[in-house]
């Protein structure tokens, strides 16, 4: 008798002003439909209903990314809430235990909440989640007595009286599958917008003399997103809670505004992050290592102890040993660098192993692309590369090899063995001062 | 029966503590006499007249800049805002139609508030604008009764009754110009400054019978720079109101508190801005591009589904093609780069044309300098040029070409063929092994 | 008659959920303790002690780093406040002066302030420094009659009447060197916590006949860090009084709130710090310099007129002459930039004198490091390094020399010449149209 969860994602988010789904638009590297499904899979749901409408395509490549084991149904029409759950339909047949609707664009219900939720089902049979507004505006009101849930009114169709309560509806509402899905068929939309309603499920409900109830949550879990302001304060109140947790598990972050998270990083103690750094998603980083200004972090593990930037880039794949020094204008991408190595400057290591110890001259680059397909770079350990070496893949330096300053290298490279791919030096006497000479003149009789 | 434009410039913005005139500080990449002047030319203006005091040879050449139309004249004296507007005198003669008076340092007042300046005129001999002010402090107060204004009282001279008015004066004023400099003419510098005050030309006005009335403007409008710190701040107000403008014209910006737009950025619909972005002047951006983070933009072009960054720095003159991808740690100045081509890492392109398709290897350079000229490089479509390459201009690479690796091009490449300028790779037996060993040793026995 | 310092500094900072010392942690590139020892520096004690604890071999290292002259003592066991400083008693011995307490976790007590304390020595025995607390919430409070200072009273012992009081404990206290220690000496552990108080000790004055006053500081001095939040929060306090400092002294900050500055660091009048720049420990900028986006500089000296990034790294030994120009992606390292030089782009400079008005080619390197020691660079004047030229040290090109692009200079090059190291540039007709048309055939059947 597990749950199952019904996710809204069929809106076309006009005010976005944007050919994306509103739901696919993203708050700390990753969209918000995947925000409000990570919430739902806390209650390991037995089955995942995503319900898509606006670009219905690319959410369901987006739900195969974050939820593969969900099933996507499209709502053709967008006729209300209630018309939308009621495209769970199928997917939901035989399902014997409760339903959750949750929305796309609400990113920040906590599993917690969700769980409180479920537990309320315990004693009513319709449970919907309010808060209390600081400033109740234009939210449907809830309508309570005691612990039960009398109705859900819009704000339009209020009294004055109720426009005075500050328990507001969030949309997240929870009751056993099957009934849900009677209860929105039995929906009418005789309204003003001709719409289906969920919201009038509870009232329907108590016509049958079943009961509802309220969970409340804290205001800041409903925040919905309706334009890009809206997603730009999302993101804001995701960082300013993510740099707080970050600073209790023991982050040093110097200046917390400047460094943005995503919503899977994870940082240990004292790690110490210094102004602007960015990490998108997969990151994780270990106890004891600094990530200097100017970082940019994505899809990689940097182990304790190793120092990152200024300015180092470490793309998916990049595997930072203990003690590894990454320095300033580097870009690593699916590399597995070891314990001290170094690669101080100014250098690109892509499909590549470095071993430990192995020191990467300034502007060492790893060709790893011949224009069709990539290959793979090996450094042994205690290896010594030159400055500005092209390391021609696919080829292999052995342990405590060396290259020449400037050398191409295209054929592996001996254990303990120099390698050398250089032209002699030649002096042209005098040349740069008549070389100068020249152009000083030209320029001067072009201006004359 | 044109327009003109009077702009006061003369200030030396002691508070500043500068070298550099008040006026040529700068917000959002222009000079603070540029942003008055801009909303002023909305006016399609006939004459523009600036008067320039400090520093008028520095104002005189960034006028040129911005409103080579205008005439800069010279306060050699400042004796006041009366005074100011009087030298303007000769380059306003047989001037028919109305003057409007502006501030060199208050950047923020917008097009449309000097139009209802304008059309407010059509009942009003002088017409000031005004604002209501939240702390209205020491502000000069209008007085009015009904549409009229009164008088101008500085609150120095102000009754406790006119204190309570928090009606202000923002010194902006319009009046048919010959009148006005008629009126100016005949200010009087009794006062305890000794100065000729602009603001006694309402009195006078009304003096021969004449009607003054005030237009209102929001007070942020009128935002003054008289310090860096007000610079800084007018610098804030600036971005908050060009970030919220753009997520209104449907760009994400992810964290718009850490982009940097210019006065005259221009990004289209559905493009994404990541933290930590800075648009220098002259930008403009198609839709559904991405500019990563840490990037710099000035003075370029970037069309449709282009990726920019992180840590790319585009300068004038760069125009990206559709989905050209520039990549970290890579600078672009006076180059067009192809539909599809890429520059992924650590390049420099500098004076050169990449055709469609074509991948610049890292670490490549457009060699266009020889210490006095700059020459052009020219990449053909679908060229494959190596890691590391240096094109050493004037060069060019011919369609479907390639450059091996570590290459210096010197010659032209012919389409279809490969360049190769390499030393052969030779091995040095042991030489690495001993090397450490000898230097490992020397540094022992210097500890020793 | 040398006033001495006691630094309390043995806390474990529990909250700070840290192995670093409490006080080790930084804020603007220095650690708690130094700013705490650099305001009581400018007393010019004549003793100072550190009291360490937790972490007190890392507490050594940074006092010797920061008060070479200071005596550190070890407080085994952590009694209360009182007992730390009893820990002073031997490296105070014969002291004559006064002796002052300051807190290694509390930063900002500012130098007049600890001068106004000794200067209230004059009247009163025991001085005492308080703060009138916006929310006195749970601070002790300091009980006065006129000046004198009647005791000090915890919180949680306060009687209502005295919880009223907002004149509150910072916890810094002055008094003769001996009488201090004699009445520690005196203290008792009979509380509920078993700790001796230093709060305690202006009671104990009192009944001896003594006298105890109060100097008031502002509040935000006293601001005490505890966690990594507040750590955070001192950053921001720190940041936001130093921006005002620098924009009030003439500098423009284009968006103070994204530059980071460290506790000494000197900017000139006229200077723009443009978005984005992060200064550590030891910069000095003289007038009228420029720097760009995205630059970091630690340890350097930019002079007038140089323009300095976007994205340039200055490390510690980077001396830059007059109008240098330091571009992208280039690091200078204990280097000397002579006057009119420049740097562009892509570039490695360390160990290294470059000579006035040399250009630094782009991508070029000096390979100062040969896996062992570090060797050094010289480059005259007017110098023209080719692109990607590899200065291999210790090398020395003379004045007006040259260097041909992608040249791997190992050998002296005299003054005028050009050295040259380059292979020749050979073309394989047809070779990049097979080569490709091979691998694409590759793909193609990997696919079919």
């Amino acid at each position: 008798m597990g749950t199952s969860l019904i996710l809204l994602a069929a809106g076309k988010g006009t005010r976005m002003n944007s050919d994306l789904p509103k739901v696919l638009h993203e708050v700390a590297g990753a969209p918000l439909l995947a925000h409000a499904l990570r919430s739902g899979q806390a209650l390991d749901p037995e089955r995942i209903v995503v319900v898509a409408g606006h670009g219905s395509e690319s959410v369901r490549v987006s739900v195969e990314d974050w939820a593969p084991e969900a099933t996507v149904v499209v709502q053709e029409e967008q006729l209300g809430t209630g018309h939308a759950v009621a495209q769970a339909r199928d997917a939901l047949r035989g399902a014997e235990g409760d339903a959750v609707v949750l929305y796309g664009d609400t990113p920040f219900i906590r599993p917690e909440t969700l769980q409180a939720m479920a537990e309320a089902r315990a004693t009513h049979d319709i449970v919907v989640l309010g808060f209390e507004a600081r400033d109740p505006g234009r939210y449907g009101r809830l309508v309570t007595e005691g612990d039960d849930l009398i109705r859900i009114v819009e704000f339009k169709d209020a009294s004055e009286e109720e426009r005075a309560l500050n328990l507001c509806n969030s949309g997240l509402l929870c009751a056993k599958a099957d009934l849900l899905l009677e209860l929105v068929g039995e929906l009418s939309n005789e309204n003003a917008s001709g719409e289906y309603y969920l919201t009038d499920v509870p009232a329907l409900a108590r016509e049958r003399g079943l009961s509802a109830t309220v969970v409340r949550c804290d205001e800041a879990e409903t925040m919905g997103v309706n334009s890009r302001a809206d997603l730009a304060a999302a993101e804001v109140a995701y960082q300013d809670r993510a740099r707080q947790d970050a600073l209790e598990t023991g982050v040093t972050l110097t200046d917390p505004a400047t460094v943005h998270l995503a919503f899977d990083t994870v940082i240990g103690r004292d790690t110490v992050i210094e102004p602007n750094v960015v990490f998108g998603p997969g990151v994780t980083v270990e106890s004891g290592a600094r990530i200097r200004a100017f970082s940019h972090l994505e899809g990689c593990h940097v182990s304790r102890g190793a120092v990152i930037g200024p300015y180092a880039r470490l793309r998916p794949g990049a595997e930072l040993g203990e003690d590894v020094r990454v320095g300033n204008f580097v870009e690593v991408k699916n590399a597995v660098i070891g314990e001290g190595a170094k690669v101080p400057h100014l250098s690109y290591i892509g499909d590549a192993d470095i071993g430990r110890r192995s020191n990467i001259g300034a502007g060492s680059i790893t060709c790893n692309y011949d224009g069709v397909f990539k290959h793979r770079t090996r450094v042994g350990e205690g290896v010594f590369v030159g400055s500005n070496t092209m390391l021609v893949a696919p080829v292999t330096l052995g342990d405590q090899s060396m290259t020449a300053s400037g050398s191409v290298i295209t054929r592996d490279v001996a254990p303990g063995d120099l390698a050398i791919a250089r032209a002699r030096q030649d002096a042209k006497p005098g040349f740069a001062q008549r070389f100068f000479e020249r152009l000083r003149a030209k320029k001067a009789s072009q201006k004359g």
